[in-house]
């Protein structure tokens, strides 16, 4: 594979972003950021047969979740994507129409946002692919959503549904029986190319005080984050958690999914209750599917109760913890 | 390892830059860019065993390199180095004490520029080490030293020495008799810890038509980069470019370290021959070693000459090209 041929081809041939002053082409790209924004930055890393397989996931499925698990970060801030740079480790098992598919794929998603690509490495590796994503976008000045500002009687809410994701994963490792879904591809398609949750976020940022985060890890992980940055307890229900109406059938313990599985990519968080009933109105209006899942109690606790029936649990990031009644 | 033990090591107690909103914590970092900017970013991943072993170079050194070649990219802007994202594919052999000091290496050389570490991932993978840094930097609007502006007359330089990285490696590589130089610990520096050069970006950025690349991939391929983007031929002569005493001393080829061996991370370019003299006084002023090495001869030819004593010989990105007398 040829790196200066390799580069040509994934070189865009035009670009979205009006402010970007040079692409790809020199030692580094620049742009001019909007004065009245600020900039939002990530990376994540998606390694060969520790974050993705070839054989669940095609080329280009692969490349739209390297970008989308970074989109989803910028989602989480309240923010807008618009530039991202790409450095691929390339072992001797890649060939060009693989590297050439990852690369479609991140663009089928970047074009979605008007993302530019503009930077990039390409090395060799001895084994696995390693992927790693850098994405810039911006969030006007003052209204970015961080996790540290929760209060006493705000809503806990979720946008989209919990679970699909980790279902679909399930499938793929063939743990469950597609028989049991009236259409599994869903939870496949949740799994292998999740889309970020990017105009919620946008709405979320519209408000004054909101605390985000995006349900990479799985929402009791999420919501731990929220509690620990915002010294709050945060009180869920279980029977008002979203799911899909297959979800249940697949697998008894279904709740596991929907609270430790992540990989969602859809946005958690808190908001104020006086603003509860516009920002649902606004969500609706936008076709976002938003669902109140509790409430944040007591303030310098730090955790996070499930409400199930008449118990109560302490959900930990990566599991239950049953000594509450 | 534990994740979280090790972001908790490895995020800065204090940050330098006051433009910082929100660094490492959230899902993204927030960062309020200066009005009178325009933003540089690039992307480098160095891997274990195809750029870099630890044989040859410590934990320290490596990180140290892996920033280094970043901020070379922005010095090769104009730039000034802001915020840094580490991304690291730790191996099974990555213990703890590696993957700190791969940090830390990369904290000293961030320090001597003020810049803070604001994102980053931790990942898993089978075999090799993989680093991926992503800088983002800052020009004052309209300034950044691009590629494609030289023009007939100008006064071709190169900042530092060329050839000591290479020699550095050869030494390493044991390809070459250490007892031959006076110091061989001065090339394995230049190697394994090598400066970027900031400092002459920053002149370079204060004039208005300076082209601009650092000798990452070596000088003929640097130099006929410049030649394809401005269309013209770079003419430099073979008893001009700079190099430390010692190294004709290591070899008898030596020249080839100096045109084709690279990673010198010293600045090349252009400038019109009415600004060479203020130039070169600025950067003697500043202690900066910048030498003219040739001129622009010919526009619409994009290649690059070297004359040597009364021959001519058409320099290849990689090679020579012996067609001309």
């Amino acid at each position: 594979m040829d790196e200066f041929d390799l580069i040509r081809r994934i070189t865009p041939k035009k670009t979205h972003q009006r402010s970007l002053v040079m692409g790809i082409g020199d030692d580094a790209s620049v742009y001019q950021p909007h004065s009245h924004c600020e900039e939002v930055v990530c990376v994540d890393t998606m390694v060969e047969h520790v974050h993705f397989r070839f054989d669940f996931s095609t080329p280009f499925e692969v490349g739209f979740k390297a970008l989308a698990v970074n989109v989803s970060d910028i989602a989480a801030m309240g923010g807008t994507p618009k530039y991202y740079l790409v450095s691929i480790a390339i072992p001797p098992h890649g060939d060009e129409a693989i590297v050439t598919a990852l690369y479609e794929g991140m663009k089928a998603l970047a074009d979605t946002y008007h993302m530019d690509l503009i930077g990039g490495d390409t090395v060799a590796t001895r084994s696995d692919f390693v992927i790693t994503v850098t994405v810039i976008g911006e969030v006007p000045k003052g209204t970015a959503c961080y996790r540290h500002s929760a209060q006493t009687g705000d809503v806990v809410f979720v946008t989209g549904e919990l679970g699909s994701s980790a279902a679909g994963l399930s499938l793929l490792m063939h743990e469950v029986d597609p028989v049991m879904a009236v259409d599994p591809a869903f939870f496949l398609e949740r799994h292998k190319m999740p889309q970020p949750h990017i105009a919620a976020g946008h709405i979320c940022s519209s408000f004054p005080r909101v605390t985000l985060n995006d349900v990479s890890d799985g929402l009791a992980s999420e919501l731990n984050e929220i509690a620990e940055a915002s010294h709050v307890t945060l009180e869920i229900e279980a029977d008002k958690l979203p799911v899909h109406a297959d979800l249940p059938l697949l697998r008894k313990e279904w709740l596991e999914w929907v609270l430790f599985g992540g990989e969602d990519f859809v946005l958690t968080g808190t908001i104020p209750e006086a603003d509860w009933e516009n920002f649902e109105n606004q969500c609706k209006e936008k076709g976002i599917q938003v669902t109140r899942i509790g409430q944040v109690k007591h303030e310098q606790a730090a955790s996070v109760i499930l409400k199930e029936h008449d118990q109560q649990t302490t959900l930990r990031k990566k599991g239950y913890n049953h000594f509450k009644k």
